[in-house]
């Protein structure tokens, strides 16, 4: 019998990173990387933790929606299974008067991505695994049982689905050796932000292939002079065999998207990411098609639905999920499975706070059970803040090491989440007092 | 020199809508229609009201996304020409932080909705004029300088706006007349309720009729069977020139559209609304190509860049805009110009409670400034709700007449905010005394 949920803990945490310009992009050049914290408790002690990403406002108004989602956690046993976790995913997704704020998208998703990552955190910590591992030893059958399928199946049913899976089978124990021995191959966006200026670029960009990256990224799209320069100077930094993402954070319409690249493709970047709205289906399809830089999108993907059409429309080379912006683990199987069926690389999205621990998991059960490949797949990170974690990402020569403790290595420290609580946390109120905040 | 907003209040306002099955749909069985209402006052007792729709749970969350939004417009001039509304909304859409729980979708932009559709009721109410008024009244010029183009320009240009505006300029009078006189087509979706039975459908049908309506709308998508009698026992009611729109509500996916169409094609669906997820610009391309029905949807698109791409794709006969999800005047403006761009008629979604109010002002305004034009353009009517407002729509024979008080038409009674205010209001409190909220 599966112990009860006893306790809902819903936090606003925030991270005051706009005071050093980490993380600014064209789009939003004063982030204050924060999380929408929930924290589920059961009779017995076990914990599970969640939360969505915002980058500061707003950060309350998630709150808010994780609050809504108590009565379908608390009070009811504990998730443990794969079937659990499908029930709890539907419910939160398809009850029949909020899906109306979505459906599916937005503060709403993300809120029930939170809640429903913690119940992943929960349970795996319950199985004494750590999330990747716990999925990869589901069966084909318990993995598609995830999966929401409606609206997806004019691209992927469920027969294909555990097809795939059935396939990659096999392959599992090896993977699983390889993925221990030798971790995840990453690249890191630190060198990057729009913020920095050329000397500190080129100083992190040398910093990052010493550290034994072969991908590192830069943010464009505020102004295309610029961006010119930086790339131009990234390269003479790193040399001709380094890989360099671009990443326009939405800020293109299409003919300008058309436009710069094509005034930066000459510098060799490996992909564009984000070039223009994160909607954009067709607006991807024409980028690709009318330029020769590869393109990447999707940590702004607002659901599987989105997903499945830029892989129907050819849009994409590179998927990039985001572990807490769609309805959690389970949405992300989905997209995973649909990756898959097209054949497109995986490259998770991550940084922000806590997005790298979690989203880590996904990406080495996609290599063991899902794709079966490591071939142009890379995890982006970013050197931020995994301090406040219990369970912090293990970044060496420039691969994930395989996490080994029980859950979704995305537990904050209870002292982090105390200073950093918005707005009363003493971080804030000391920012309160010096008139910063 | 405009005079301050002094007060911003947010209600949380909910009808128990769903004790009578009214609303009822394939996938919103139990709807409590409601509204997060903002009222703004200003230093020299003007008001503007607006809100966001709901159907129930989740209408607190919408209130707090309001409340985020409150230091933009307190504390500032009321605005009262398209320069300031334009600014409000570029304000509220594009906040670097708060864009992020979007962006530009979901329960943050309906909040922005519910507070520039507030900002435009103050400011044609200052004016003296109804909202449809304002906007017809306005130059070329400035309607285009209320539309943000970001991400629109492969579709449409601001020049190529213009163009339409100023191509629509001389016949503004003529038409403006002729509404007046006229007023503007409308349907009525009350007979068709998924909750209501065959007895009542027919009942409703026929009477649809004797009020003067050529069209009427049936909900479907729960059962085929089921459908199929319905839509031939109202098929029966009404006669063969009365349209019958069909509404799945989302309820399908591609293959189960096709092969449900195929079986209601014989009784001459006028339209299917819905037909699968909202989000799904590739499905309903491939529903409008795949069978004969006609192809509407619109009232959960998210943000205009989702309709510019259900024109790009030629997914869709109708183009159904809603007055309270997208980011209110401004985006729909943006979205009737790319409808008018690619010559495809507008049918606003309205019902629930206040959208048939404010709706009808973005349609005729339509019809007077954009469009020009009243061909195969109906309006949605839903006889529900109405009592609650002070200057309530008035449909007579089938069509809405043009509203004459200035605003907006959406402002509730006083004695209803009250009444329905949640939890706390008498309708609410009532309710959980006796065992029933």
């Amino acid at each position: 019998m599966s112990p009860i949920v006893t306790a809902f803990e819903v936090h606003d945490i925030r991270f005051p990173t706009s005071d050093q310009l980490d993380g600014s992009d064209a789009m939003h050049p004063d982030p204050d990387y924060s999380a929408a914290y929930v924290v589920l408790r059961t009779g017995d002690g076990t914990e599970g933790h969640g939360f969505a990403f915002t980058i500061g406002r707003g950060n309350d108004v998630t709150a808010a929606a994780i609050e809504a989602l108590r009565p379908y956690v608390t009070g009811r046993p504990a998730p443990r299974t794969a079937a659990d976790l499908a029930a709890l995913y539907r419910n939160l997704t398809h009850d029949s008067q909020l899906r109306w704020l979505g459906p599916e998208k937005g503060v709403a998703h993300m809120a029930a991505g939170a809640v429903i990552n913690a119940a992943w955190d929960l349970a795996a910590t319950t199985a004494g695994l750590p999330v990747w591992e716990f999925l990869a030893r589901m069966t084909p059958e318990e993995i598609v049982s995830l999966v929401d399928f409606r609206h997806l199946t004019d691209a992927l049913t469920p027969d294909e689905a555990l097809a795939l899976l059935r396939a990659a089978e096999p392959g599992r124990a090896e993977r699983t050796a390889r993925l221990r021995a030798e971790g995840y191959p990453a690249y890191t966006t630190s060198p990057g932000w729009l913020g920095y200026d050329d000397a500190r670029l080129v100083r992190l960009a040398e910093q990052a292939v010493a550290d034994g990256f072969g991908q590192i990224k830069l943010k464009v799209g505020a102004d295309l002079d610029d961006d010119v320069r930086r790339l131009a100077l990234a390269r003479a930094a790193v040399g001709p065999s380094v890989r360099i993402a671009l990443d326009a954070n939405q800020r293109w319409d299409v003919p300008e998207a058309l436009h710069a690249l094509a005034a930066l493709a000459p510098y060799d970047p490996h992909w564009i990411e984000e070039p223009t709205s994160p909607d954009d289906v067709l607006g991807h399809a024409a980028i690709r098609a009318g330029q020769p830089v590869r393109v990447a999108t999707g940590e702004h993907g607002a659901n599987r639905v989105l997903f499945k059409q830029l892989l129907q429309a050819g849009a994409v080379d590179y998927v990039q999920i985001d572990a807490a912006r769609v309805a959690g683990v389970n949405e992300n199987v989905a997209i995973l499975l649909l990756a898959a069926k097209y054949g497109v690389p995986v490259c998770p999205h991550a940084g922000g706070v806590g997005l790298c621990e979690l989203v880590q998991h996904l990406a080495m059960f996609d290599y063991v059970a899902v794709s079966g490949s490591l071939d142009e797949r890379v995890i982006e990170y970013v050197d931020h803040l995994h301090e406040h974690f219990t369970d912090p990402v293990v970044v060496r020569d420039g691969r994930y090491a395989a996490p080994t403790a029980p859950g979704f290595s995305a537990r904050m420290r209870p002292e982090s989440i105390a200073a950093h609580r918005y707005p009363d946390g003493p971080v804030w109120q000391r920012r309160k007092e010096t008139g910063r905040a």
